[in-house]
């Protein structure tokens, strides 16, 4: 077969993961504690499960393309127009049709190294050329990012909180970066963890919209609103903007249990507050215990944690994935000597703790 | 904001349907039936359903990627090897990859006129050139299409059966295609109905698949099984075919849920075998009704029906909305005249004849 799209081969094909279930039998292990996605521990919330219940007599039909329910919920919440939301198989959908409307053959990308891999996958992919900026002290490095702008760039993604140090850059960075930037470059702020975010100077991305015609915003129902398994995420942009992307999606992107979910959710807040203040007690449970370990990390505003474990964190990741306890290894994205874990239950944060001090 | 993609505005942007509850309300109806989009009209089966309470408890978590599980399953059920199936949001989204892959700028498709719309979108958006050959008499004129073959030909697309009319291309026809296409163009068969059909000489396309490494088959869980809603269909074809558009699809583009319900439908057949036998009963019903009102319609081996509806389609099929009834006027699709209705229960499908009766 002749492929016409000749970018495809500078990407490594996916490699399916085993279920937990598969890990647990080949290791032998009672039970296996996944502390690798940053998803959020808990199931869905007594109402969320009624509202997915009703949706699951009704899968028969195809959902509805323009989520309406949904659509009205979120534009009410956050105070946007119907017509400035987008919504996608996961946030990661938002992502690549960003590129695809905007960097592709010829365009170039902007984005921080090391960071989200779908940033890079959804551009290399689309055949957009890609400037990889290094973080300093695991920061976002706002002016070399600058630096690398010029005639051809189309999109600068801004994960933010980040992905994997958990670092935020605040409204006055926001803002500075955006009036230096050419009103025709895409500037991609990822929020997918801003629910976790506790800080008085995390940038309002929606006030910025309207002084910034450029700005658009991706969140997600996979973290702190523990819909990761049902594929659901949006866009808030000017209509202009949204109005591109909606074209090229397609018309049944997210399905219905995941649209039911979501607007169960919404309705539901106070059940996810609550999670989000138990996250945020067991980050400070998690730094004390591997500060009393002698155990550095980046202070984190969502809800992981980058851990600084030593030489080789290949070794120490195989020795706790063979206890049961999976964490995600951070030499694949250039972090040699780094393991990243999500913040899970108490129970699963203690074993976590026990475990690591076992092995080191 | 300049748009990287200039073939985004050649496609005119979805407008959202509104939800049936919206239309009750607005037309102030008590009842609303929807035989507009070839839904199994049946709700999943108890079994099914209890897979997806199962599943729902886990949506926080991210879906396995890989659809191991339901790879397994599937594999076994058609005799192919694991790395011969691709899963997609649906079976748009590996019509959609397949575009993306093989037909991109400059490559040319070939497709019936009229026939699925999603295959010319796809090729639009994806900057292909597009041959549409009309149907004759209702089925594809596959000589017509083999002689809009050439250089730059990358896609064929055959729906079969096809959508709108129901018609079906046998073996023979398959296979003397097959054999006059030169082997590196990629003939797509899109067997979204396949479960409805009964005919000998419907082709075995698996078996053709040894022979031809060009032909790649689509198939869905939304029609025959019922879960349209939940987004899930899949692509089997030679493995270096799939290994490409496994590359370009987004890691978790299937969701858990319709990995565990798609799953828990494999083990349950003779339910979903019970419903094909009643849509088949009920297709002959609405045979022996549109006859005895002397209405022309074309006979169908899927569970929709293309009836001819008389001069003006769109002022029967809003009429019929407006008593409650949601039919698909074919105006849209170049067929003025005539309306698809899609075989719902009986109790539906008696509704319909009799608004119809009412109507003309």
């Amino acid at each position: 077969m002749q492929a016409a799209n000749p970018y495809i081969f500078k990407t490594k094909p996916y490699v399916p993961g085993k279920p937990i279930d598969e890990v647990r039998r080949e290791l032998g292990l009672k039970s296996v504690i996944k502390l690798a996605s940053n998803e959020n521990p808990y199931p869905p919330s007594p109402k969320v499960l009624a509202a997915m219940a009703r949706a699951a007599r009704e899968v028969n039909r195809y959902p509805d393309g323009g989520c309406f329910i949904l659509r009205r919920g979120l534009a009410r919440k956050f105070n946007v127009d119907d017509d400035q939301l987008l919504f996608g198989n996961g946030s990661d959908e938002i992502i690549c049709l960003a590129v695809r409307a905007f960097a592709a053959k010829g365009g170039e990308v902007i984005i921080a190294k090391p960071s989200f891999l779908v940033y890079e996958i959804a551009s290399i992919l689309s055949g957009a050329r890609l400037h990889q900026v290094p973080l300093q002290s695991f920061r976002y490095d706002l002016q070399a990012m600058r630096a690398k702008v010029n005639g051809r760039t189309r999109i600068i993604f801004i994960g933010n909180p980040d992905n994997p140090a958990g670092t935020y850059i605040t409204q006055r960075q926001a803002e500075d970066f955006l009036r230096s930037v050419p009103k025709n470059i895409l500037v991609f702020f990822d929020e997918a963890y801003f629910e976790y975010v506790h800080a008085d100077d995390y940038p309002d991305t929606l006030g910025l919209m309207k002084k910034y015609p450029n700005l658009m915003v991706a969140r997600t129902f996979s973290k702190m609103y523990g819909l990761a398994g049902l594929r659901i995420g949006y866009g808030i942009a000017r209509r202009d903007i949204i109005d591109i992307l909606n074209r090229l999606r397609e018309p049944f992107n997210v399905n219905s249990m995941a649209q039911a979910a979501a607007a169960a959710v919404l309705a539901d807040e106070p059940y996810y507050r609550k999670i989000a203040q138990e996250i945020h007690a067991q980050r400070l449970y998690l730094y004390r215990s591997l500060k009393a370990m002698n155990i550095a990390f980046e202070e984190s505003f969502t809800n992981f944690i980058l851990v600084r474990a030593g030489a080789d964190s290949s070794v120490i990741a195989d020795a706790l994935l063979n206890k049961g306890v999976i964490v995600r290894d951070m030499a694949v994205w250039g972090l040699k000597g780094y393991i990243r874990t999500s913040i899970g239950t108490p129970a699963e944060n203690k074993r976590f703790i026990k475990t690591l001090g076992e092995i080191l």
